[in-house]
């Protein structure tokens, strides 16, 4: 459990600087920094808290606000640092998507949806926030065009109602299915993986 | 019934497709795709329905999912010739709107809200998918600029309102009042009709 | 009481007339024109309510709705001449959200949200409708480049939970943390104030 909590705020923290980053590259002003940070962390799980009727979770537990200004500060603060501990940033990105997609496809199951809604609630916890992001910055989600993000997400919700029909132990099919979200994200960004694509050449060249 | 469920699928097919061809235009991947197709066939429904407090539809009866899923598969595979069924398909679409802006009417009039506010609902069920799937592709929504689709929506959701003082039965109000939208509809793209310009020659020419 | 409504409907009006502006800027037909003086009035509410899962008001009293329409017909009519009363415009506008930032504030109180969420309730409820607003018009949303809009709300709302630790009246905490509002946005419109830029010198211009 406790461990659970650890990679979430990791989790957390990573999509928290990934949109803080974002907000610079735009010139955005501390406020701005600040809310675009706050939707890329927040906002996957509160689109689907809406969806499926729930609670918002960081309505009700500040865990998440504080550790999202804090990120935000450091981040702001350490700006040209970042480039050096990118890496370990991407890592923290992706355990987080691979937890942010489980802890969504499990609230699908317990609030008794079909398996097909609770992989895509599980993938929009961890890819919506990113969309708002680029929403509200002005730019065409770059989930719709670089989609092995959110491929991996499914994947990784597809293996865990694969593993249910199975006698693994729950704890076991989280780790099994979060880990296939983390191989695939880091097989495909290290062989640059992408989906194949539906457009000819000639298509291309008209663009 | 059975032609009420057959004219529902056909409306979600038509905005499917819609939605795909917009995604094809930004070169977007399978994935971005199947998104774009996704939110423009059930945006407006969705809103509606956490706006109304509502069980959101496509999330407990997959149908929806499937006839998505399909309709853009086959669009994608015959893009090129979707040109040639282009009258069929705005056919179908003014069909769906139809049947939407009823649906989302109706959905208000069980939940008890006022007129204006289910008429505003039925327009939304019917255009507002289109508006999401404008902002996610990065455009002002088309139909702030182009508004006899809209408009078809308000006049059928008044008739429909109109009617109901009557003794009419209501299958024969929903069928009026349906065929109000598509009478509009079908008016307004051959005739080329759009609303009263509010700006002045000399407003325009600033522009 | 009767104030209270008196500035509510104030505040309406006002954030009406600035979705107006924008929406003529941007050469939209009447029914864009309505649909973002709508968004930009109700849009902070609205989400307020969908967040804290409570009656989204404007659906159930149709006060707003007739006070948006008037007031779009009318700033219409009357846009040429809407720069000589820009300056009561502001002052509507300022009051709105001053007005807009308690109501949040105390829906979230209501609802039993901790204060920090209770004050992010609150500047949603202010700030939210513009941001919709720019979303629908493709910009960038300009509170998140001109702050102070949003600061004046968070110091308002911060001033609320203080003066609830003494013994003033309810009615006296709403008026006095109202003001805050007010003063600090009409301090920061005089004097132009910004938040610190967090930007050097060099990193401006690279841009």
């Amino acid at each position: 459990m406790s461990l659970f909590v650890f990679i979430d705020i990791l989790g957390t923290v990573a999509f928290s600087i990934s949109g803080v980053l974002i907000a610079l590259k735009k010139r955005m002003d501390p406020f701005g920094i600040l809310i675009i940070a706050f939707v890329t962390a927040v906002g996957g799980g509160t689109l689907r808290d809406v969806l499926i009727d729930a609670n918002v979770a960081w309505m009700r537990n500040l865990t998440y606000v504080y550790v999202i200004f804090a990120s935000s500060v450091v981040a702001v603060i350490f700006r040209k640092k970042l480039g050096y501990i990118r890496r370990s940033l991407f890592l923290f990105d992706t355990i987080g998507i691979a937890l942010y997609t489980i802890v969504g496809v499990e609230k699908g199951v317990a609030s008794g949806f079909p398996p097909l809604i609770c992989i895509a609630l599980g993938t929009m916890t961890a890819c919506f926030g990113g969309v708002i992001r680029d929403i509200l910055c002005n730019e065409i989600p770059i989930i719709f065009r670089k989609n092995i993000y959110a491929t991996a997400c499914i994947l990784g919700g597809l293996t865990y109602f694969l593993l249910m029909k199975t006698s693994l132990s729950q704890n076991l099919i989280v780790i099994l299915s979060g880990s296939v979200v983390i191989t695939i994200r880091l097989l495909a960004v290290t062989f640059d993986w992408s989906l194949p694509s539906i457009y000819g050449k000639k298509e291309m060249e008209e663009q």
